[in-house]
């Protein structure tokens, strides 16, 4: 049984520079109409300059139809007016990461409650707040859920200020998220709901399998499943594909990050047909997140076919997720 | 300041066999008198004959003067009659690894309670039982905690049974031990008094410290710091030093296991100075093993002395505990 959907959108991704740009980018853009590109280069978009700088990179490399959305990154030295001038370069968020738990993120913001005017400034330009929601120094089977008063106060702070706490991986953040009013909501990956901590670390350790937030237990993960299939416009799709080069992941200080672009919106088919929810899919990966955002939706539409899809070992030096596994859904036109 | 010590045992480690041993044993031999030698080859050591076969390889290779203290593998077919041969044949202890736990455990045991007619031989004869604890199927952080009852169950039901708690990693398993009569005792390793699961699991992966049990929390390591250093005789050492090639472990599925034969005693010496307990390290890897296994004392002294020693970053493909880093101690003589 075919299933036509409205052409998607990933509301997080992670697309680097220069070789490595090249290799995953048509991953993302051949399924995607848009994504939303984390500012984690390596030196990282911080301003509306350097944002203008990153989407031409991208979009000189893009297939045609194909929209980054821009974000730049929020440091202790973001200013009121560093927001304007990035919602004037057409910038649509401000992504927060706490020191030390993102790739390059050495430079993250530790104290949230200290950017009172940039907050003040954000919602009153429209411009979106992104968190990565981990509190430093805390197992990392813990950060999220210790962040989660820290989400809460910012949220009661600046009830105009949209905020999106992306990747989560707990019930405790669904349960959170959906008790706070609309102005916040979540992303939700597609690993995230198929890994469990026991895939990273086990009788083995699983490198590929390893990235931030860890994935946790089968109970934190039915939740997520849960908040993904229910409809609820407050949690959407953001992959947060994050590669590394095998040769990074594969060593005596892996780095975190799924390369999950090749493989994430056959995943979601997999795993909403096995929660009979097919028909929620289209708003999971290409409505609730463009509303959010408070953008039209894409034109066009994707059809998704079972097919037995292999995925592919390793894709010019970067192993993807389920590499060499096999799904049952495969993507036409 | 030197220090002299008898002539020190590991009772816990993996030697292998073929070129591996090779590199490794020397590693052992050169500091430690007698070694307790894991029996989980490949094939497995499971018989008095296997024992002795493995005796001789290592014994062609060992230095003058080092003895292998030999184990065989506890199984679902061992039999009371092949326990008196082992005991003949000069095994000392039998190991015992829950299924799926450990290096070439898939034919671990199942149900250690099932084994009667085994243990009550073992009492008879006067064959220790040597127990990786660990619960499987169980979160990796919780899994020796939860198999801490059925260590009681064992203790209990065969209280003339001597039993070692192998590489404990918690203050539960301190608490339980301390707690059990005379017949229980546990070793603890130098690395699980120096790491925490942060070091093996947080920004990075780092799979040279992934061993199992794997490292937990610094509450965890406080407890099994105060218990080596405590003088209660229950506590002994053995290193599990596992070597794996560095490929095994800088891989898509890295293997557990932690090579801590080069750096092990230097480690200890550092850890009982920083408790102020260097008087008690004699008594924990000289003493208090030979007496729980019923075995003299060695004769002969090894000198620990103020020295900077850097741990080599690669030996023969293997990559040994601490690589590249200084410690504080040095072995003469």
């Amino acid at each position: 049984m075919e299933i036509k959907i409205r052409k998607p959108d990933d509301f997080h991704v992670h697309l680097r520079t220069g070789d490595l740009l090249t290799t995953v980018l048509p991953c993302t853009a051949n399924v995607f109409s848009r994504a939303l590109v984390m500012p984690n280069a390596n030196p990282p978009i911080l301003t509306a300059e350097d944002a203008k700088q990153y989407r031409q990179e991208i979009l000189r490399l893009a297939p045609a139809g194909f929209e980054p959305l821009m974000t730049i990154k929020l440091t202790d030295y973001t200013k009121p007016e560093m927001v304007r001038q990035a919602k004037k370069a057409g910038v649509i968020a401000l992504k927060a990461y706490p020191a030390g738990v993102a790739t390059n993120s050495q430079d993250g913001i530790p104290d949230f409650l200290a950017l009172y005017s940039v907050f003040e400034e954000m919602a009153k330009v429209g411009m979106v707040l992104s968190i990565h929601g981990e509190k430093p120094g805390v197992n990392c089977l813990y950060a999220e859920e210790e962040f989660l008063p820290t989400l809460k106060d910012i949220a009661e702070t600046f009830p105009r200020l949209k905020i999106v706490m992306e990747h989560i991986t707990t019930g405790a953040a669904v349960k959170t998220i959906s008790g706070l009013p609309d102005n916040v909501s979540a992303t939700i990956t597609a690993h995230h709901l198929h890994l469990t901590f026991s895939d990273v670390v086990s009788d083995k350790i699983r490198p590929h399998n390893f990235c931030w937030p860890i994935a946790k237990t089968v109970e934190n993960r039915r939740a997520l499943i849960l908040a993904a299939t229910s409809g609820n416009q407050k949690f959407f799709f953001g992959s947060d594909s994050a590669p590394h080069l095998r040769l990074k992941k594969e060593s005596a200080e892996a780095s975190p990050g799924i390369f999950s672009a090749p493989v994430a919106l056959l995943l979601l088919a997999t795993i909403f047909e096995e929660r009979n929810a097919l028909d929620r899919l289209e708003n999971f990966v290409s409505r609730f997140g463009a509303e959010f955002y408070g953008l039209s939706l894409n034109e066009g539409s994707i059809s998704l076919v079972p097919k037995l899809t292999e995925i592919p070992k390793e894709i010019a030096g970067i192993v993807p997720f389920m590499a060499g596994e096999k799904l049952l859904w495969g993507v036409e036109g």
